[in-house]
């Protein structure tokens, strides 16, 4: 009894897990969010996802073993996962893993024997960021992530505004454009992510470069990828600088519009873009301000801070809250 | 003793209070949310609005000599008011009352002796409709206001989305079009209530007449308001059926951006222009299914209920969640 006490004075421990399409991503935090180890494992997709989560709950175990820790040294689990949520931690469907619809939260707990708690993957990264990232100290916070799409997390009240079918913060999709010839991956036309996102970066960049054929351009005449753009604007080159410069105009729109909708105190960017740095900011800011509704205008902005593991101190971060 | 626990056996009552630039409407409801009173006092506006809350209080605590109501049987006071709020009660402005910063919930509870809880008028409207008008049994609710410009109000977990300022929901002041010559009230270009408010349907009408002079219209030739749009087109004139279908346009596009960022199961629509009836929900729909994110396009939508009452309600709630 003496010795379980004292098991119990220690700060317990909390499991975080990021599922991606190929890599599951673990942490194992203390109560205070310090990150303690962190490994990964491959996504098993084949067989409709079916071994996910009993190789996560593997894992768990694995780890509580080595670490010599008992059920009562562990908050619980929490878990990240490609998909939109319920509330009750139902997920709709995610495709990158081969599930349709299942109650995620019952099924682990039934499997590793814990508490858990579920959240999509993009709000899951905001609520890591919130709490140990770029937005310590928000009272009212949106994430935006720059990548392949353009995604969000919104945290209201220290905790993820989910939307009431686990939808909530998809700013991607917000329509900008009426003139967007290409389809958007979700089947509308002229969504912000078709700008704002690192595929969007190109796109605006080609239809530049092919609207003033006789600008020169470093970029012009070989393949790129959205880094180079930026790296380009960088070293001075002016054309690039022109097409940086509308990136920043779309991005400051959507997120002025978010911010009319939303009112945040802070807006973090994230994803691959991000990587180019502060720049990201002067660039937007312009339309930001130009855009936005006045009483909605007094935003901080900052670049995302925990990289890839923000999904994982979220997760843990779940089952703090 | 017996009495006073007698006493705490029926419903308490609560008083919503709604302030306008010309009239303080109040309630006094059960605890249950039924309107058992209502009634108005002016809206005394001159030196700086000072004597508005005293007025209300004054008001509060003569009903409660008439009802014969003690301290203890009532729960508190809710008040509404046209400006936006922080958490902590304080009011950053509000021109129409002639106030500037304040904490208007310390000083009302001051004043009446009585709990108070405060908050944005259009918040507090939506908070009414959630409660007692069309947004009952919602999970996640987004409420519309189409009156001279356009409001909003979120409902999120039965509770008032308030923003980090106080401005979340300022749907209306969603950027919707480059090309707006014309300034918003907000200083900016392009709002969604440039085009969705009542003023804002008579100003994308005028421009269709002037746009096609030749297009014979009842409209065409005199002075007219939001209203006769919307009946010229249930009358069948063609020219307005096409106005009231462009109207529905923009409505139905500012609310799939909306819906893209906060992916609400119901949509509530009020104001003046919602006296048009079901007809605008069919005119928005088709724009509202086109410009919106699949995730969250599954949205029911709904009149408002509760007319100028919502305020009242939505204020007497706040005591009570």
């Amino acid at each position: 009894m003496k010795l379980r006490q004292e098991g119990e004075q220690l700060s317990k421990r909390v499991f975080g897990v990021d599922i991606g399409g190929t890599t599951v991503k673990l942490g194992l935090f203390d109560e205070e969010g310090t990150l303690r180890a962190s490994w990964e494992i491959p996504t098993r997709t084949e067989d409709n996802g079916s071994n996910i989560l009993p190789d996560i709950a593997a894992a768990v175990r694995a780890k509580m073993k080595e670490e010599q820790l008992g059920d009562q040294d562990v908050v619980g689990v929490g878990l990240g996962a490609p998909g939109p949520f319920g509330d009750d931690g139902t997920i709709y469907n995610a495709v990158n893993l081969g599930w349709g619809e299942f109650n995620v939260q019952q099924e682990m707990e039934r499997l590793v024997g814990l508490k858990v708690r579920v959240g999509n993957d993009a709000n899951v990264a905001a609520l890591g960021e919130y709490w140990k990232g770029a937005g310590v100290g928000a009272s009212e916070m949106l994430m935006v992530t720059l990548g392949t799409g353009v995604g969000g997390g919104i945290i209201h009240d220290g905790q993820i505004y989910n939307g009431s079918r686990g939808a909530g913060g998809e700013i991607g999709h917000i329509h900008l454009r009426d003139d967007e010839p290409e389809v958007c991956g979700c089947g509308c036309h002229g969504c912000f992510e078709q700008y704002a996102s690192a595929t969007g970066a190109v796109r605006v960049a080609k239809r530049m470069l092919e609207a003033e054929p006789e600008e020169p351009c470093v970029l012009r005449g070989r393949d790129f990828v959205c880094k180079d753009i930026f790296d380009a604007a960088k070293e001075g080159d002016p054309f690039a600088k022109k097409i940086a410069a509308r990136y920043g105009e779309y991005l400051g729109k959507g997120l002025a519009i978010s911010a009319a909708v939303l009112n945040p105190s802070m807006i973090v960017i994230g994803g691959g873009v991000s990587k180019a740095g502060l720049m990201l900011i002067e660039l937007l800011l312009p339309a930001f301000d130009r855009y936005s509704f006045p009483g909605s205008r007094n935003v901080s902005f900052g670049l995302a801070k925990l990289g890839n593991d923000a999904g994982i101190y979220g997760a843990a971060r779940m089952l703090l809250s």
